[in-house]
């Protein structure tokens, strides 16, 4: 299982790649950071078209300032025009004007497989910034690469994931990229959010180690990394429930005490009230760091997808 | 009657501009289709100014892409924050400050007579990319370059309209500059939708040779080119009879079965249900064609207008 | 009381800076507008976020036309996008993504203090262009330069504000501007809309020579500048006496009749019917060039602040 190379591929989900192609990505990345407060005129004359049928302003910031940083340029839609956009003609008519207009689409939708759908139909390269609930697969880059940066590695470490297993679409793309690595996973949620049987499964045929708790207090002392997601109150039948067992979610200065003094947090943003704003202040917090790191990374992605030169 | 000349101009109507421009303009266009997906720095540190009251996504990301082919910058407005501007402010005020701060604005309006009216104020550049019913002179040059592309000449063809007659701008501006040439025009539509008596004063006032039918199957197999409009729902006084008619006007495999060989189908897109997809595969569909030589079209536009040097 | 300098500063109130950073700014606003239509490349590869959580066309377009004249790039978000940013995510989240993507952050807000707090927590310098209702501290510069460019200086002049003293935010920041010249203040508004006691305060504190009246009539023969803000209906908890006093505060032909001949008419735009369109055409009216200055003024603005070399 060697590179598969990223020159004009898609990029639908983490796992049309292989470790050797995120290793590369990585290496790439850490390149890109001395350039993403500069400028690189790698991509000169290069247009990226950001399709973003659903609002995220990080995600969309980041891969522009990315596409800017590499000397390209940026056109696209979001929010409000997009949903207009959404009614007023099929996806696919859409996609061919992009495509023709442009040298790659960034897309993001609410619709599982939108992505894939932009793929077939696109000439130039179509990446995924996040379509339905199980693909994010440039968050889960970016993850590892902070991981990765972190610990110099991503072998041999113990992983919490912490929250909604079941809905938040970058769990699915995280614990796709987490099997490519020798990792032990602590899964932790409550009852009613506990990863769908597909997860499993697929945790299972990678032969993934992991457990799952509803209790982070039983593994915070074992895991190297806390990765946390929202919990969302619509995802609980009864309001009632979702009161009951938020503030055993809340990452805190009570539950860090117990956690190993390498330990880092990561978390995808934006938040909501799952981390309280003491935890910023320790060492531990690296979410932060993770967001900054989104500019490198996908400086790192657009290089190697669109063939710049360096 | 010959060139005026390009450098400076407003573009506010077809008519503005004799058959000589609009051959200077599609020998450029060619040109420029070189460069369509690459980029030239002949407009390097000029800044153009798209203010679009009335969304219009594809129409503004073509003007958008083609300046960032050509080096240049843009800034504007667009959408709700449109919409929110026409309420604050008058329209005079707003063109004087994207004259103070651009090279060029592009408007796009609801209101007949808005392009016109912002030309008479701005010192710079004005394009009109689309303003009340009549009018949206840069789409009918993109539709005849699309024709002279693929027939090498627009004299003595015969030329099939289709759809909304009398509401649907593009056709005012197409039949504009079609009346430059030789050629044999069918317009097709249903009763309530036929051309304005305007319209067939300026065919007449031409000398245009022309036709109107009902029914498409009448003319399909005399069309070299058949160019498709919406026909919208909300221009019929009664709904039924928009259901009763909407079918015919559909173009699909049956229709074009009577077709020329040479035959090809343009629309300005986006289109809703008025082509079959099963069109799409056909060596006649010539509207995604089309759709991409709107960012050479505009380019050439834009170096002509703003006096890039190549 | 020597110059502090720019670079890598804050710009969040106008005391924060000397009356000699004031001239070292307008020295070079007169040098850039030599390049207000043209391109420096002296900011090539920076990046500026615009973060408008309270929408401005006119200020966010002027801000961007000056980066991209500059050669910088410009990423950001502005109106509805924005408010469901601001409802999302706590402000201090936002700008350190903005902090972590960019070289320095433009941030509007309605809320007062919003830029100071910003400013706290990023590393990059932060312009605020507009918070709450005191602070507008780049309209209060583009003001005086607007003043220094008619009459190549501002101490000794004559100075009347007409309008809303109480709420306009740019009326705070113009006063604060002016308080390091010296300059006669005719201070004119209805009597709800009298300044603040702590405007007031300022000015006392300041020893700044002012007087207030309800009657332009009444000073309109002794000022230089005449500085129109709009009076807006909300603030009157009667409408009644809103209907009663509008007429009396509109600028017309008949009011600056009464004017010197130099008189010049200056509006932070965009205006409703504050000043009558008759008055454009006199030569005392100055908005629309005080409009365009904007563009240099905040060149010169990025260039100091950002350090790039020319």
């Amino acid at each position: 299982m060697g590179s598969l190379g990223w020159l004009g591929r898609d990029v639908i989900t983490v796992l049309d790649f292989t470790r050797e192609d995120l290793e590369v990505l990585f290496t790439e990345a850490l390149n890109m950071e001395k350039y993403a407060k500069s400028r690189l005129n790698i991509l000169n004359g290069k247009v990226l078209a950001l399709a973003f049928f659903e609002p995220s302003t990080r995600t969309r910031l980041s891969f522009e300032t990315a596409m800017l940083r590499l000397g390209g340029s940026v056109i696209g839609f979001s929010g409000v025009e997009a949903t207009s956009m959404a009614k007023g003609e099929n996806l696919a008519d859409t996609i061919r004007m992009l495509d023709a207009y442009a040298d790659a689409i960034v897309i993001r939708h609410s619709i599982e497989g939108a992505a894939k759908f932009a793929a077939e139909i696109a000439a130039s390269p179509v990446i995924n910034a996040g379509d339905g609930s199980q693909n994010h697969p440039t968050q889960a880059m970016l993850d590892l690469y902070t991981i990765w940066r972190e610990f110099g590695t991503i072998d041999g470490l113990s992983i919490g994931i912490l929250g909604d297993l079941r809905y938040a679409r970058v769990v699915n793309s995280l614990i796709q990229a987490l099997s490519y690595y020798r990792v032990r996973l602590h899964l932790i949620s409550p009852e009613p959010l506990k990863p769908r049987r597909e997860l499993i499964e697929f945790m299972n045929s990678r032969g993934m180690v992991y457990d799952w708790t509803d209790d982070p207090y039983r593994v915070i002392n074992d895991v190297d990394v806390l990765y946390v997601v929202r919990i969302q109150r619509e995802r609980f039948p009864d309001p009632m429930e979702y009161e009951r067992v938020r503030g055993t979610y809340k990452v805190d200065l009570k539950l860090i005490e117990k956690a190993k003094p390498q330990m880092v947090i990561l978390h995808p943003l934006p938040r909501v009230d799952e981390i309280d704003f003491a935890v910023d202040n320790t060492h531990h917090a690296k979410y932060f760091k993770q967001a900054s790191l989104g500019v490198p990374l996908r400086m790192a992605l657009l290089k190697l997808v669109l063939g710049g030169e360096s």
